[in-house]
């Protein structure tokens, strides 16, 4: 946790702020937080400050807070992603967050095992829970908007060619292709498929939607691993 | 598992294997192989080819094998990495493994607790362990090579000098220092440190052995996350 990243519940003041949970147990616990120690704060969807810890007793702390930059800036980037398995679905949340992607939109792909979608890690609540520890990892406050497509044929066919337009469109697929372009100047809007990668017939209809495919070598990546690889490389 | 990993106690004669374990389970289970199927395979630290399935019962299966290729090509590189927290150290083993890492110094830092080296992640046989898994991911055969330096000025003033020498020597280290360099073209000696970083006299000692710092900008990223994000952004 390298952020201490405020709700507007935590609020007491304009000013203040009184925790009780999970943040209170790690200043208590990793950090060794005493009275007078200063911290790096953030509030979620605002700005990043500095806090100095007023009281801290076993079951609360209370802290002045004062918020005075931005926020790191996000990647320009639309990042479509066939739904991981639920494992590697909480750390993808995490790792999306940590490295600044603004928006992730879950496709099905025909080698999305249909259990996948019944994860709990779906559930609104739990899916902010790993953004927010991503967000703490990074130093960030704003959280990445996460959109649920199920259906990948309308999603591509109907809606992507919007997203897509004006931007750079790729797919990261192993095989024959293009290597995957460095540090681009404009917006990318990049797929990346299951385990197994997209099928054939679902390649021809990314293409159609205005994204070609590139890769990174012969060596197959988890999704979470390509995910940052990818993204490394490109900005 | 993208490719099968034989080791030579599976073969029964040269160009044929019988395997009982976790590799038959996956078999089974995960990719529900038939008699005549052909699998990818590789020989650890020798080959690859393929296989053929000449008999699959439920506590073993028997498969002819012919090898006929180089595995991928490893980096040029020598990471340098204080040691993670042990969930964090297999899957950075896993990591490195499939990213085609193939040497890695584990050293100490201020910032390591001490009973992170008593885990038994760092037992031979666990560290095979999960590289195989890296390998079997990115479809490789040869195992990275992992030194445990735990005195970390003895390693940094006596033994890494001569390991630097010859390459470009980098420090992932956020702060005020150079971005990291794009598509190197020579060998990397890379440190990277432990979460909270190197402290300024693990650096400073680093430096004097030839490595200086670069940044990946602002955010802070876990050290798995590192590790890939300056990998895939120097090759």
């Amino acid at each position: 946790m390298n952020l201490l990243l405020l709700e507007d519940a935590d609020f007491i003041a304009a000013d203040r702020v009184v925790l009780r949970d999970r943040r209170l147990k790690h200043m208590q616990e990793v950090h060794r937080s005493e009275v007078g120690d200063s911290l790096r704060v953030g509030r979620v969807g605002g700005l990043l400050g500095s806090a100095e810890l007023l009281r801290l007793e076993p079951r609360e702390a209370e802290l002045s807070v004062a918020f005075d930059r931005e926020p790191p800036a996000k990647l320009p980037l639309t990042l479509v992603l066939a739904l991981p398995r639920p494992k590697m679905l909480r750390r993808v949340f995490q790792t999306i967050a940590t490295m600044g992607v603004p928006k992730v939109i879950l496709v099905n792909s025909y080698r999305v095992e249909k259990s996948f979608w019944q994860t709990p890690f779906l559930e609104p609540a739990a899916i902010r829970e790993q953004l927010i520890l991503g967000l703490e990892q990074a130093r960030d406050s704003v959280l990445p908007e996460i959109v649920i497509e199920k259906r990948f044929k309308p999603f591509v066919e109907d809606r992507l060619p919007a997203i897509t337009d004006g931007t750079l469109g790729l797919i990261g697929h192993p095989g024959d292709f293009p290597a995957c372009p460095r540090s681009v100047e404009q917006p990318v809007t990049l797929a990346i498929g299951p385990e197994g990668g997209w099928i054939p017939y679902e390649v021809e209809l990314l293409r159609a939607s205005g994204l070609n495919p590139v890769q990174l070598g012969e060596r197959i990546l988890r999704v979470e691993t390509a995910v940052t690889a990818l993204l490394s490389r490109l900005f």
